[in-house]
Order: C-alpha cells, then sequence, then structure tokens
C-alpha cells in the first residue's frame, strides 16, 4: 500500500506542487495514496491560491515517499524550528527527495550531510553554504535521497518514486502522457493509455 | 492592461489549469492580469481539488486571451448548452486557446470551423467527429485561435500568449525558468532571472 506524502508550505510555487500531485495521481494501482500534507489546514501558494491540505507532517513520518516542493516559503521553512522538529524522517524506510529550493529543507533535515545536490539557481549559494555540494544536473538521488532542479525536472522525481513504489512501466507511461503530441506522445498511444483512464472512483479523491 | 482569463469547469485535469497559471503569474508587468473563471465559485479537479475561481465567464468574455483547459469533463461541458451559451468570444479581438481535449470547447463554439487543430490523443476521433482536421503537432495557431496538444505543450500556448501580449523577452525568460537544471536553466541564469521574483506585491493575488 504505497503511501506518498507532498509536502507544502506557505508561499509555494504553484507548478512544484500540482505537477507532482497531477503525475502521481495518474499511477492507478490498489491502494496507491497521495497526501498534500502541511502544518495547517490550508497553505497559500505564492500566487495566492489556497490549498487544503489533506494531512500532518506526521502523516509524511509515516509515508513511504515525501516529497518537498519548493518556492519562497522554504527561506521561512527552514527558519522554523517547530515545524522542522516535527519531521522524523528516516531516508532507510522512506524515499525522500525535493524539487528546486525544497533541497534546503533536506539540507537543513540533515538529509544531505555528504551528498551532492541540484537545486534551483536563486537556491544554489543558500545551498553551498549549508555545506552540500550543487552540482548542475536536473536530477541527482543517493539511495533513498533524491534531488531535482528546474520545475520541469519534477518528471525525474516523480519518475523515480513511481518506479521504485510501482514499476518502470508505470513510470513511463505516465511520463508519456504529459508530453507535447508529436514531441513524445502520439495519436497513436491512445490504446495504451487506458490505464491512465480508468474510473474515476479509483483515483484519489480528497 | 492585459487580461488573460483560464476556462475551468468540474473535472478538469489538475496540471492543465496550474502550468498555465504558474506560467503566466510569471510575467511581471503593471496590471498584468491572470484570473480563474468558470460558472461557479468554484469547480472541482478530476483528482477531487476544489479550485475557487476569481472571475465568470463574463470575465473570460472580456479578457484580452481566454485559455480553455482539459480533462474528463470537457465531455460534458460540450453538451451543456447553457454553458456554452455564455461565451461571447470574438476571434477579432482576443486571443483564444486550448490545451488537450479544451479543443473540444472551441470546435463547440464553432472557432475551429475550417481550421486544422491538435488535440489530447484520447479526443483525436471525437474532434474529427466534429469537423475539425486534426494535425499530430504540440501546437497549432491560425491567426488569434491556437490548440495545444499533451500537457507540457502548454509551454507553446503559454508563449505564445505572453509574446503577444508581453513580448518575446518575457516569452524566453519564462519557459526558461522552468526548464529542467543542466538543460535549459543554468546556475549562471540566477541574474537573468531576477525579474521573475519581484516583490510578492507585484504578483497576481487573489
Amino acid at each position: 500500500m504505497p503511501k506518498i506524502a507532498i509536502v507544502i508550505f506557505d508561499k509555494f510555487t504553484d507548478v512544484d506542487l500540482w505537477l507532482m500531485w497531477d503525475l502521481l495521481n495518474r499511477v492507478h494501482l490498489p491502494d496507491w495514496s497521495v497526501k498534500i500534507v502541511g502544518s495547517s489546514e490550508a497553505h497559500r501558494s505564492v500566487t495566492g491560491i489556497p490549498v487544503t491540505t489533506h494531512g500532518t507532517i506526521d502523516d509524511a513520518n509515516a509515508a513511504d515517499a515525501v516529497l518537498f516542493v519548493s518556492g519562497p516559503g522554504t527561506r521561512d521553512a527552514i527558519k522554523d524550528e517547530v515545524w522542522l522538529s516535527q519531521f522524523r524522517l528516516n531516508a532507510e524506510k522512506q524515499l525522500i527527495g525535493s524539487i528546486c529550493s525544497g533541497s534546503l529543507i533536506l539540507a537543513k533535515l540533515g538529509l544531505l550531510d555528504g551528498k551532492t545536490a541540484t537545486t534551483y539557481p536563486t537556491s544554489k549559494q543558500l545551498l553551498e553554504t549549508m555545506g552540500v555540494e550543487v552540482i548542475e544536473k536536473p536530477f541527482i538521488a543517493h539511495e533513498n535521497i533524491a534531488t531535482a532542479g528546474g520545475c520541469l525536472a519534477q518528471q525525474y522525481l516523480v519518475g523515480w518514486v513511481i518506479e521504485k513504489l510501482a514499476d518502470s512501466e508505470w513510470r513511463e507511461l505516465v511520463l508519456r502522457s504529459i508530453q507535447p503530441v508529436g514531441e513524445g506522445l502520439f495519436f497513436n498511444d491512445v490504446e495504451r493509455l487506458q490505464p491512465l483512464y480508468g474510473p474515476v472512483s479509483a483515483m484519489a479523491t480528497v
């Protein structure tokens, strides 16, 4: 029963939540569960969009995969010791990943100690001051910990989670399903796409 | 004072709203306005996420650019004569575009008569039965009307709107800002990205 938690906070970058959310919800397997979690009933994105959370940081602590979004709010998050102290993540048992400046939170939680990582260009310097060697790549994984940089690199991050918790066929299918037509997705893929568009009742609802 | 309306409805595809929304909100120009509009105070996405609208179909009728999202809900939308009758779009004065199965709505509104268009693989046949010649391309524009197919083809659609209503520099900058690090976005872009990350007060808030 794979459980995935996407951690949000105030002033997050909209697409860094919703691309992950949408892709992860395309996996239609029994008991596949994706939740948006946070420390409040709702968090507001950097553009002012309120998002109701489905669970708490405790749900992240109990999930099989924990993914951190990004945004200006990461600067406040890494200074919020009360918030940080709620995390009890375990890289032996959980997949833990971040997009863009979400890597600052991984670093603050000690998860990037001695590891290379990637991040968004505007967060590179700060991540380096936290003692992390930052590499100009879209995606870097060390065993169960992964960082991705640049919003569309969510494809690598989500693909990594799907391959680990489902399989490589689901990964390929989910990532194919969002490519531009004629550039990775084709009209004759219509049959192949069917597993993604099962009954809505089988999909994550909140 | 460029006004952009993104039209949503029940059972829309999450990322087909939020990628557009996020990208369009990266343009920081005076009076640049982006609104999510619909026929209800809120619409629920195909994964069950409720989204509060910022305006009505009348706001779409008065916008400089009108963009239709996609999702299973398009099948209901094109049968809803009351909903369809609220649109008073004018392709002489407005940019009008769609992602994926949003093209079905453009067709139903008569906006694709005699034109080629693109769509999502699972909507190709239905769009053809509506008399549209469907071409396997990510993006097709005829003067002020454009269709895009495959979620990530929103980049072409949004780029087209930004170039028309702002300029090609904003287009390049906004699209660059979401590319994977090392594959279109680079750490030495940090200065170049500054116009995107101005004071939050200058950004769209709702």
